[in-house]
């Protein structure tokens, strides 16, 4: 990247996603785009599908631009403004790419063709035509019926908090909801804290989704459950 | 913080702190700052207490600036100069800090303040009122009792070594001491490769501390020891 | 080091080698440096052997130079252009490095040394004399007799993919080559996906050698297998 645009701010946002499930790397990148400024180009290679026929796609939504293979990775942002370029192989030659390699994209086509996005040496329409659809995501978004919200961990963080892709916004309309994970039933609280140490415990995080929790330990290790597990809220609709 | 403050230089000096242990911290920041430039603002956020009422609090020291939860971690450095501010929530809006997380203030107060005092935009002073204590250390100063010191191990580095917090000025008062680690007793050599592959050893690392060692191999794996197990000297004093 | 050249690029390409085997490091090192420009200094301590006799070299090849001790990490790219100088301690001094620590020379020799090299404020030929030979790689190249190609693992990635050290050249005068590992015999595929999930296959990675996987898992974990493996290629030759 810096070969092709020295001046470049690379910032690694992570290399923690788990290697084969994009549905988590299009969840960070949702949460975690807004903190850069506009004219930024967001590059996620989770990529199980390297070398195959899967296409690459450019996503523009808000003022920012996203690059990922067309795997459902960028499904969620695609459905916002549904503008999208896909990128031809036979421009690569335009691009300063000559031979790619057939397992490595992440360095032999995404990162060049950031770089020179990012410096506006080339335009997203220069990557190829617009496209209508993106392959739909792995993850379902949650399904709300009567009582009861229905998602799963779509996430499990450093600390082993079980993070679901239920948004606060869904809990809103429920008084006093319980959380279902697993083997326990929980409250929502305010903040890890307000748990004894060992205890587990609902809340809405940083991210504004619901978490499950266990305070000063990992509620992934304690209850057995990782990313795709059912976490189910219900409660009395609140009148 | 590159928002607030784009000329920023960011250096990310770990993530590999354990998660509830506020000293492992408080320990690296003191062995590392001096590498670092007087003027530079040092961010520290490991956070057991986040969302409670834990305060925040800046130290200053060295001409240096220390900014973390006041929950034992910047103890040490603080009972140097006794020169600290803490952090009144009421000020946060004056630095365009609107509703911060109740689980992420390292993303939402401590990154955007650090900018805004590294760019010189806010002063210490400007944080809230000086303070006169902070809350203690959760790790004892090693205790010297005749011919015996008693310390901690206080962190396991990537090779599994055994960090103490026995400084070498502390050995300087002993001839041939024996250090005591779990199962094992060990003379103290000058370097890890003084020692046969397999072999435990104790020496004085490279941050001025008493360390127990295997050659090639993790103590840590190998004792089955870590973070606040007992590290025992025993010596005849020097004469 | 930004404290020697505040200016200096550093880029920090990984932590991740594993502790006491240079050869990986020697490997990833020569996969790399390509994509750096002529002229950058590369670092790369995997170093068991600090505070021990061990000899600090600086080869140069390509235009770029490579800073690292003399404990076989550097012998394959030595031995391109034969052209390396050797650190003397005696001249430490000279560089503003006052009392290194015995155990970590990456900090306190590698750093500002390749600071000041990088700066163009000490040239290679300021660290000492031209030294004719340098400690041998503990891998041996692979061996080719008849239809028999005999490698090793050197390297195990994030993936679990078992990266050996047989270049696809090599396999050029086969014809479909048959890869042994451990309890299994895989054909040589194009790309991960060419297998089915679960299923072992052999490949030519993005950096040119050959390497086992398990298509969405890890052949490391699955076969058992990790640095130092033999890997064997049997097939009749090419007519």
């Amino acid at each position: 990247m810096l070969g092709r645009f020295p001046s470049a701010q690379v910032i690694d946002l992570t290399h923690e996603i788990v290697v084969h499930w994009p549905a988590e790397a299009g969840f960070w990148l949702e949460r975690s785009y807004r903190y850069f400024p506009r004219g930024t180009v967001h590059v996620a290679v989770v990529d199980p599908g390297v070398g195959t026929q899967r296409e690459i796609v450019l996503v523009i939504h808000d003022g920012h631009a996203f690059f990922a293979p067309d795997n459902g990775l960028l499904a969620p942002l695609f459905e916002r403004e549904k503008h999208a370029y896909r990128l031809l192989p036979e421009n690569l030659a335009k691009f300063g790419i000559g031979a790619p390699s057939v397992t490595f994209h992440g360095r032999d086509i995404f990162a060049p063709i950031a770089a020179e996005l990012a410096s506006r040496a080339i335009r997203p329409e220069d990557l190829g035509p617009l496209v209508e659809e993106l392959v739909p995501s792995w993850v379902d978004e949650p399904i709300t019926s009567g009582s009861r919200i229905q998602g799963v961990v779509i996430a499990v963080d450093h600390f082993g908090n079980l993070i679901s892709n239920i948004p606060s916004e869904l809990l809103d309309r429920f008084e006093a909801p319980i959380v279902h994970a697993g083997s326990i039933s929980v409250p929502i609280r305010r903040t890890y804290a307000d748990a004894r140490p060992g205890e587990y415990l609902a809340l809405v995080n940083s991210f504004g989704t619901l978490e499950v929790a266990r305070a000063e330990q990992s509620a992934a290790d304690g209850l057995g459950l990782s990313r795709g597990a059912p976490i189910t809220v219900e409660a009395r609709p609140r009148e």
